[in-house]
């Protein structure tokens, strides 16, 4: 900051100003979130989202000529874009802090680990562009483990080293499909689906990121039939190492413009004891 | 970090990089959002929020050792911190784009106004601590209106001039109430609620203002008894001029650190066609 | 009841005690609903069921010793085993009592045709065996219309008339698919679902039957590849007749067993103002 | 009906159609339920119950005219009129088959103890009207606990003994606040509500008793100002002697018309694991 002030101009922006200025002067706003919309594709695995309006206009109009609609939804938290709380996965009876998972989420809330401990995101975002890196910018193959190779030489092609704190996006190209009128192909439980495993988890986490990010349903591959049997990389990530893990992202238009390096913004909803959270997250990168 | 600080030094951040300096260097980020927890304060008009863990730690543990647990959650958008989508209001069977309300909820979505047409904010927010500014820093009295010239007397003692595409908070102190034990003191029914009326909300509009925010639960002053028997304020801000409004608010803590100003960040969830969204809106600032 | 007073036995039971006396001894009750599960077949029109235990045994232990367990459920109305409403099906606008479908869901609630206005049925009951009667015991193929003749001729060999004031139960065989690994096998979009169509639909009316259930998902007839796109029968029964419409019953038993006349009983609970309500009806027998 | 009773003329009617034939003749069915509205009296503790249409008539028309309406609902299953399971309730950590009951619950349903093993019930019911058997027809007074001396006066008063097997249901004359516009008055924490305590839970489970119901929402009594804090009918009827409780019952028709004995009919809903089940319990009498 204090570089930026001493260049800018005749009379510099400082702190908070800066910021406004900033974002101020040519914002591009990516929405890195799936709209939910009934119907959608999911994990079979988690209560779908479901959405009426109770009220509608003309249901119940006051005396001033007023009227107000309004909403039920009922969802799980694992649908749509969304993040895994570090309470969501446990391995050998333990969660991140070592404390006993079962005992954790007694009263059906995880007080210590719950989305409501999600701090809200504002960190240098990288999308790793994993398929353009290979010579196949339409996505990689299905189920195709995207190696620790794959990331840091994609981070090298893109000139954007990963560097600790960040959030790191890993698109497949599978997000493709997720308008697919066959909604099944999303999930891809026949087919497989791209995405990084054991080692790739590692190579993220070795790095020091704060969250990583991909543009299918479990963030990891999945090989063809298996289904979600295993999860090495929810296990390297949530239950080792606490990098958050976030899912379902749309990341194809990030791709398209080239925009690989960015101010990451997520602010999950604070779910009291939940495991995970819906979120709309964003990437900001302004025009100079 | 090392690379950019010392490109920095000779050849000023500029663009995205100066974005990613301003976050990266003494950012504080206020949480304006409540927790969603079973059984906190909000109107009987909308179903509340509830919670469970459909699947806890040790239900089923995988061969590996892993385990998940997740989340049903159902509630209504306009409880908890939410804020309302142009479609949640109309006034003599009209939105704000002119369309008859009716016709424009069918099919239980809104697909014109509803929340999913909600752009994320990235924009300069005002906080206007009204009762500090009238010398009544706990808060203002139930059931007082904030008139115009209260709110445009806080932003001149705060000097912080309100202009156009800015968020507005209007902080009442009625937040206070929130975590009150007995949950139906910060509905406020019986006592009603302090807030801004018809003028106010007029004021706002005339100031070219994007989003509205406030400490209470339906945002605008309510008369003692009245509950939401006539919600002047929202024809206004909803109806007639396209301002979106925020409730239920936490803005205590930014007005204890006496904070004014600041980067307001807001991404609602892009529930697609509804009539609202539970948000965390959060407001950065940066030390200097 | 004269009658049956007058030639029973020694101190021959009236009234309420005839009607204890008979459920006391021997009686055999058949369930008829399918087990409310997560996951069960169902059609994607309506919100699945989903069940969740909000607080288990453990999590909060009284002074005393106890505890209690408690449950979530979110869910549509027409999945599982359920009766139709009246209110559920309009034609041309119109509801079976000749209001306007529109106007009469104003609210989000059907006040004269609601499912709470469905009475209790304790009723003879009546299963047509249709694939028995046709000689294919273990179904009618997939897309198979029931024709009226097919339904005269199965309650003529199975000599069980249809009288005014029945309920009609119509096994096609297409209920051993419910349990089906294959979900989407027992709603059968691709196939086509037997049951009957107008003309059946019609025959039912005429008898004068007061409702008439069967063991699909949708009733009637469902074309290969049509799903739900037409549904005549609905029309006839629900629309233009005042017949009730009971689906995904579970009817095998009562055919292996050949019980083919039955007290019906069914008591779905009293939705203010929905559409349809789940239901578990029962076939009670007595052994003489 | 015609041939039936030629035949029973001669030849009197027997088994099932003795059954038919008493509900064909001079039956009154009694609604023992509560209907299910947005708002109504509920603990607390459970998932109120709320409803919506996500479709009207009018929003998708079919080609042929016709359109459908549809229902999504959110709720606990001890709200409203409702059966408790067995799983509902432990003490010292066992439930009533002696089995752990964090261990029952493992996996978020109860196979040995849930709802869906409530057999539907076709027994003898008995209405013990405690309150005009005292002497003070219009109800017990608030927090009274009624005793077994009470119960067994009550059954000696209106010739009704009670039988093993039978379903007994309590009346307190405390449902006539369910409909009252202050909807904490029928939950009753302040005052306390009438109901047996433990000594009339026991009393009840000595006659061998099937299943026991009341007209309030805990079945038993509540002191003032105690809540749920302790509940020694539940533990009595649930836990150690496997006794079925029904809540929330509508009984105030039943005892207008000095109605003391029936048919009781109650039919749950199959929900796999749950521990309880929403319900509309019938009486049904012949009139001689």
């Amino acid at each position: 900051m204090t570089t930026l002030s001493t260049t800018a101009a005749a009379n510099p922006a400082t702190g908070t100003e800066a910021l406004l200025a900033a974002v101020r002067t040519g914002t591009r706003v990516y929405d890195l979130g799936r709209r939910l919309t009934i119907g959608m594709p999911q994990s079979p695995n988690h209560p779908p989202f479901w959405h009426a309006l109770p009220r509608r206009h003309g249901d119940a109009v006051r005396a001033d000529g007023g009227s107000a609609a309004n909403d039920i939804i009922t969802m799980g938290t694992h649908v749509g874009t969304h993040i895994d709380a570090f309470s969501h996965v446990s391995h050998d009876g333990r969660l991140l802090d070592g404390t006993d998972a079962t005992t954790a989420g007694r009263g059906g809330r995880f007080t210590d680990l719950g989305a409501h401990t999600i701090a809200p995101m504002l960190r240098r975002g990288v999308l790793l562009d994993v398929p353009t890196a290979l010579g196949t910018p339409d996505g990689c193959a299905p189920g195709y483990e995207i190696t620790a190779e794959d990331l840091s030489t994609t981070a090298d092609q893109q000139a954007t080293p990963v560097q600790p704190g960040d959030v790191v996006l890993i698109r497949s190209g599978w997000g493709r499909l997720f308008g697919h009128e066959d909604r099944t192909r999303y999930v891809g439980h026949t087919t497989g689906v791209p995405g990084v495993g054991e080692a790739g988890a590692t190579w993220l986490a070795d790095q020091g990121i704060h969250a990583a990010g991909a543009d299918t349903i479990a963030f990891e591959r999945l090989r063809p039939g298996a289904g979600h049997s295993a999860l090495p990389a929810h296990r390297v990530l949530l239950v080792d190492r606490g990098v958050y893990i976030i899912e379902t992202m749309a990341l194809e238009e990030l791709a398209a413009d080239g925009v690989h390096e960015f101010l990451f913004v997520l602010s999950p909803l604070a779910i009291f004891g939940a495991t995970g959270s819906p979120v709309r997250p964003l990437a900001v990168v302004v025009d100079e």
